[in-house]
């Protein structure tokens, strides 16, 4: 017996539609038959693809060779379109941030339950290199117990401009990256946030925040910082973790970083050092002969993105559990709203309370 | 009229009173004399360097030929010495912390008053290198509007092992290094703190903080990631600076690190870029090849901690006003007890109520 293989309309040719109508060129179970877009441009470039224009959602929804709408929307769309097309029969692929709050995603659990049919978020950056390999140090435990971590994406470029700078369309740093360094920090540590207390910046003078800097505390203890900024002219490392014998950093995409681990607790204090004005024992850094400290590269997990649309078609047939789970993404959104209520406040905000 | 020299006595004989009779070799207004110590051995080595030794603190008050005191044992004798000390007719220079809490603080500052003796504190670290070019940034206006910035001292060797380990002696590494960071941020910025919410760590077991991380606002919106770590295998910039137009960073005491500032507005938008698993046009770096940011190295400001001791000697004359001020002390001591009750409340706690 031969697979099905499913048809999929892209809403929303902008960037990120276009990115995944290349990706989905490798994956053989899907087939991208059309698009459909408010703007004639972009659909005249889908055609000249071979790809089927819609011009209106309506006609995706009422095409019953269309399986699979993936929505590519603004933020504020991605409701509406998804519910719709639930209810049309039709399983979703929906860009992150999924909705504008926890109510929506709440709504579209519910829809998914009644028809059937699967609702997936686009969570990429699970599949990000630096990611899976900060998942590798943390659950191989080479620096011991992870008690500390930041994460981070540093840009000097502002907010692109465009939808993004709406609130009321979903704008704004903490929805757009916020939304994937969240979720990956939930994965990482596989424990109940105990709170948050977030500062948003609103530096460039938008109406949406530009930057966040949230620090989390997990019910165990343990504690990370996540940031995004777009007014940081010399970028911070992605990551930063620490663990109680060992510490690592990723600096950028190209996986430049170290691993650095103890070979050995130390005997004796170290001897002070000068340190600028004055004298330190506490901070003066070890030295190569004493060889207590071990300096390895970053360990490099292979990563395909594409395994993202293999896993849909997959939980679609029943095969396995949905690699994305929309109890996680409504658990980002409820941080995120802890995220936002805590910087109103200026409070740290508890959750599951 | 000759100037008059002052004889010096030092109490408490170990890694910092050692350094200070080393630094004030180049310091013609004062002259160490002596030295009091619990430990004999300690005496010994001072009265081979030519010193005398003072067996009980009582002998070095009821000296008259003593005029100046600097008290450099551990932090909990500091309230008492420095009291006696004025109440004797002495000048005290403190090391810090100053005292364990804020009355300790208040109580000094009167009895200066009422004395009309000297007491000052050896924030020696306001005279570190790396600083004093952040000082210079921020002054200069070089990052434009500096609304954020980051200030950390990363060890990897635990606290050492002595009276550091005890909470009554005022150990832990707020007080430690906290205190030296708190005061310069506060002289950084200028300006009263709002909030501080801060976590404090515990990884090594002992009966003090071995870390902290304090998160303070300033009244006009601006914050501050302030940051200890003993467990820390690789060492982050000790200062990451931000302003509206430009970032700087420090990495070490060897003052490694860059300021990068922009040249000009970007009148369009970035191309998107592939960034791990995805693409982004927010967090795209700046490329050569757009020159709109300049890369400088960190600016380099000459510092001689000795200007501390010259500046007592001309403030006990009336000439000047003390350089470290016991207003400042107080307000560090102040926010010190915020952090420590932000991190028992697991709350930020907001200050000038």
């Amino acid at each position: 017996m031969s697979e099905k293989i499913y048809s999929l309309v892209v809403i929303g040719y902008g960037g990120m539609g276009s990115q995944h109508v290349r990706m989905l060129e490798k994956v053989d179970r899907i087939k991208v038959t059309g698009v459909y877009d408010v703007n004639e441009s972009r659909l005249n470039k889908a055609v000249e693809k071979g790809l089927k224009a819609y011009h209106s959602f309506e006609s995706v929804l009422a095409d019953p060779l269309v399986d699979i709408i993936l929505i590519a929307t603004p933020n504020d769309n991605h409701h509406e379109f998804a519910i719709q097309g639930m209810q049309a029969g039709k399983h979703v692929i929906c860009e992150k941030p999924a909705m504008l709050n926890s109510k929506e995603i709440e709504d579209v659990m519910k829809i998914s339950q009644d028809t059937g049919k699967l609702f997936m978020v686009h969570q990429n950056r699970r599949w990000d290199e630096d990611y899976l390999a900060v998942k590798k140090l943390v659950d191989e435990g080479t620096l011991g117990d992870v008690f500390y971590l930041e994460t981070r994406v540093h840009g000097s470029r502002g907010i692109p401009g465009d939808w993004r700078h709406e609130a009321s369309r979903g704008g704004g740093m903490v929805l757009d990256w916020g939304v994937h360094l969240l979720d990956r920090l939930l994965l990482l540590f596989g424990e109940p946030v105990q709170s948050v207390y977030a500062k948003l910046s609103y530096i460039l003078g938008h109406q949406v925040d530009d930057g966040m800097k949230a620090y989390i505390t997990f019910e165990s203890g343990k504690t990370a910082l996540v940031e995004v900024g777009t007014t940081n002219y010399i970028p911070l490392p992605l990551w930063y973790v620490t663990g109680r014998y060992g510490s690592a950093t990723i600096e950028d995409w190209n996986m430049n970083g170290q691993v650095a681990t103890l070979d050995r607790e130390d005997t004796k204090d170290a001897e002070p050092i000068v340190a600028g004005a004055g004298l330190t024992k506490t901070m003066a850094p070890r030295t190569k002969k004493e060889e207590s400290i071990t300096i390895s590269p970053v360990p490099r997990v292979p990563s395909d993105v594409t395994q993202f649309y293999i896993n849909f078609v997959d939980a679609i047939e029943g095969k396995c559990e949905p690699i994305v789970k929309n109890e996680e993404v409504l658990s980002v959104m409820k941080l995120m709203e802890a995220i936002f209520e805590s910087h109103k406040l200026g409070q740290a905000v508890y959750l599951n309370k």
